[in-house]
């Protein structure tokens, strides 16, 4: 269905070739100044047509807030907003009406309800991720009440991989490329590639990273809302998230008990910067253990898959089942990573603020 | 909380050492004849001392079933079911009642809650598994009325990991070993591996992988609730698990599009064996696209860190924020992945019947 | 929370005097034909300004429907939809600014989020109940498919109750007048009372029935979401709501089961127009055994108080506990009755659509 | 579906001659107390065979609780909790096998799920309300750090309503005589009635009033999860509800504004025991507006039917559709009202627990 979320929850609808698309944020807690600097910022962030590494499609994303804001101050009840969709080329799309792009939810689409608005992707389509972005920004208002900080980065573009352990210095840099990849010189390598493969007509994968700090101990509700199982599902309803991992992730496989427990010591004079009792040297944990944050820095990884859209011919069946090629005309990212990254956070603090209001109910 | 699952749901209660864990399944549909031998042979694969690869607690895991079925039959009523706990050495915790052990839940909870039971990890013990393996094993009943088969296998330890490609003549080599893993070599090598790690009071992690196989096309429910995100989140809200990907997983982030993309042609004379228009070439996708299922097989990994639990002595603190030392006397496995593979089943089926029942809902 | 239903399920959004109200539907079954024009009709049954009786708030009340519709059809994606605010006189409610009205939800909203909107009754308005009217004529659209048919109807106004059984000739004559009752005579009675109480500034109540036909058998879903208690939590939902009561309701505590039992008897011949094997000789139980429905006609009645908002004065306090004098200057309905029949019936068709869904999921 | 409540939520199993009955109780705060005498004590309130105004069925109803407990202090685990079935005859029913009794759920349940168990009821017997009862103790017990009191009592039998206003020291007199009416005299009254009707072999249906009192202002969720929304889907789930109003409920129909709206004063000096600003001269509302308590007492009704199984003989169909003599052989309350005073109180209890613990997330 169309809703993340148990207190705070978001409800998106529309299509990219649609008048608008839009959403329901309820829950948002009442009392948060609006930051529009904030939200607008957010939006740019995601928004195609940032940069010659993004869609050529050019869309303001203006959001229209309608509801839940009086005197620029959340009021608790729900925040309605919509996006107009101001520059489809719907034409584009004539020719895909009766094909099944390969690797695409056209095929699946059809099969599920029998109909599909095909023109751009129809609801499949990236731009949904425009709602989700406009409640990651509410999210992240409350959130900063708190001291919680989301940063997300692209740590990975096709074979060429961030290799520097991140540091505060290096955050301030992310937004500086259009890449948003920490490590300028890494970046440049990056963008080269991606333009590369896009001089090729073709696509390419990457992974984005996350850390969340200032993060309270006690989030998460286990058994099976564990803050990781919540945190995965949130990212792997991203369009193209192929795989999701949190601290020491995958490579854990590999390793043994004795390598990656996460040691306590005392948290003498608050050294970590807040009033835990206990802190750890080391966060193979990635910031959870038993599904509940322990206050350490939340890290995970969100790997994408190349963008389906090809702008090379390839074979595949229209809706009758006979073979035909397929070349797109409209206009696509050649990576998505790069408009990723403020998806990535704003999932992130959906889920965050979420988990945040529901642990004030685990005690009496 | 402590539910999955939406039509078909399950929400489990029990500690390690109270007198017993168990849950209701709700929504189980009706008519369906409960094999009673395929719960059993679940619960035996999933259960506590059942080789010299796990722990040693020796618990027969007998379920009792107090509801929802008749005659043999499931009515569509919830399912009350219940293990007892029989063999529990709590004595063997006492002397970790007031230690927080270092990448255990022991801190989490008690930041959150102010209380855990900490006999044998209380409620973030694995022994909580079970109850999923019993859901797991009602949804696959019902699953097989429409010839969906779920299998789960080690793909890797350590360092070893299974590199043939999965047939179905290895698929049933799975079982004969202790480790799981359906090539024989290599599932020696693993063993070895395990038992030398036990040897050194060390422990080690892996990976489970899965596929599904026969699953119809157009189940998933996006935006939120695509399929790779409701199993992603089911995986992810396992004990020790650190990462999912399905398809082509975290390798695509490095790959091409030309490269994954998995080209439509017909499928003439429904040579896949079911009724579908189309099938795909190949299958990086992993049998879902758009986040609904595609009719080739889903193929997903989860991977799972080294056990906490280490017989060697680890500094940590106690509940009063000093600096003690640490070490477990209680019956640990030196590797989860053998007993995950039938918890990573469970969590599969559980998911693909909860998302069948309500693709029902998707047309008038 | 803001939304209802499981797998047809509307979240709506807005306030009274903010720039617009509207929702999101999720979950409309795909395939169905858009009746664009039972959606307005069924706006102008439920639009302020109507008649003398309701009111003089003008509001067209168009709605722009924004996605889940391709060419005439629902797609199965969500609908977002809106309803722009055109008139309101929100200086009306300056004076209130700093007023709790007695009965109205000023002060626990206040109290609840501490601050609100106080224009109109902000989030608190009726109006909100448009949106609900929206996904009401959505899902009968769906319900015709399956020849359900909901009719609701104004029962009592005042003390002037409708003393006759429900014909379907009767049916026929609720939207003659604007009071909604299916008897003329008595409806005359009822307008001229509601005129006599506005000439007052004073307000009153009423009730509404409802009457659902053609439902199958086999709705609802034991043992917490059985087809009355989703009813009546629908029905108490709506503004100014106090009572609800199915079948022969409150007046069955004074009868004996004898009296009350409904006896099945062989539908000889499909005498009730559908296929069940039986059908009962009486409809005490108004359609509903054992939280399921049984094919009979389910009947129930909502009860309204009288309009808080009176136009004569009131002491009251301020948002200070100050004792102040209270006295309306915006437009209200003397009565709600009349339009709330409409409002009832969507509700109705929220939940019936919702639970027909379910309905589908509950044999193998 | 069997579960209710976002935050406390209870879901139940079982079926009336099944092995057993309970269910798990999920979200209660951690840090209560556990008062094992209230729950016993709750217990016998709705046990059967506690008065020959009820069943003859014998049932202890010992409640064991499995989990969520530790050092007889809540957890904030999930309680799973079990009541073993010790004193079925299902012989009783065998008649019944084949039969759908005339307002029971047999028929229903039939056509619904195309088998049930039809011994005792199976699911649908009113033996399922004491895993609810078992919450209702929990919720209670949370319930008591805040000052919140639940009570309930028998307001109607038959034709005998209590007529008298309910007082402090009324209340003390309610659980003294096996009716539980306040009154003495009007419950010896109603003991005569339902004793005389189950003499007749027939039944009896009647009216039970709940007060809440010290609830705190501000719970409630609207627009949908309004307080008095909740409490109706509460009630209305209970067997043999057929109605719910609240505050005058629906004698707010045949009046007017003037006459039932809640005038605000000053809350001088406290004057009420809590630190509101105001409160009100009367209580027309019934504790509740917006659908947010405004901390005043809570009040509202239920309407129970009489019980539709009869000693006497009745006309039916059996499963076939043929025309047969119904005559139950079974125990049954001739009146269901005196033991459904706790289960009222239980889900009213459930409900609230729910809402106080949502209330903490409505700000920042």
């Amino acid at each position: 269905m169309n809703s993340i979320g148990n207190l705070f929850r978001l409800t998106t609808f529309g299509e990219s070739h649609g008048p608008a698309i839009g959403g329901v944020i309820d829950g948002m807690p009442a009392g948060v100044k609006v930051d529009t600097e904030l939200l607008q910022y957010e939006m740019r962030r995601r928004r195609p047509g940032q940069s010659n590494l993004t869609t050529a499609r050019n869309e303001a994303d203006m959001v229209e807030v309608l509801s839940g804001v009086f005197d620029g101050v959340t009021t608790g009840t729900p925040i309605g907003f919509l996006i107009r969709n101001t520059n489809p080329h719907s034409n584009d799309y004539d020719n895909l009406k009766h094909i099944f792009r390969p690797s695409h939810a056209d095929y699946t689409y059809n099969v599920k309800y029998g109909i599909r608005d095909h023109r751009g992707g129809g609801r499949a389509s990236a731009r949904e991720t425009a709602s989700r972005v406009v409640a990651g920004a509410f999210a992240k208002m409350a959130l900063k009440h708190y001291g919680i900080r989301i940063n997300a980065w692209t740590a990975q573009v096709g074979d060429i991989a961030l290799e520097s352990e991140m540091t505060e210095e290096m955050l301030a840099e992310t937004e500086k490329n259009a890449v948003r990849c920490p490590d300028s010189v890494t970046a440049a390598r990056m963008e080269q590639l991606i333009l590369s493969v896009k001089g090729e007509g073709d696509t390419v994968g990457g992974i984005v990273e996350c850390r969340i700090t200032h993060c309270p101990a006690g989030l998460g509700d286990p058994v099976f809302d564990k803050l990781q199982a919540r945190l995965a599902a949130a990212m792997m309803s991203i369009n193209a998230a192929k795989g999701f991992e949190y601290g020491d992730g995958f490579a854990m496989a590999a390793r043994r008990g004795s390598e990656t427990n996460d040691i306590f010591v005392p948290n003498n004079d608050g050294q970590t910067g807040d009033d835990r009792l206990v802190h750890t040297l080391s966060n193979h944990s990635g910031g959870i253990q038993g599904g509940i944050s322990n206050g350490e820095d939340i890290r995970f990884r969100v790997a994408f898959k190349p963008v389906a859209t090809l702008l090379k011919p390839q074979p595949t069946t229209d809706t009758d089942g006979h073979i035909v090629m397929s070349q797109a005309h409209g206009r696509h990212d050649p990576c998505v990573v790069p408009r990723a990254v403020p998806i990535v956070e704003a999932m992130a603090a959906i889920v965050l603020l979420d988990t945040l209001l529901s642990a004030r109910a685990a005690r009496i």
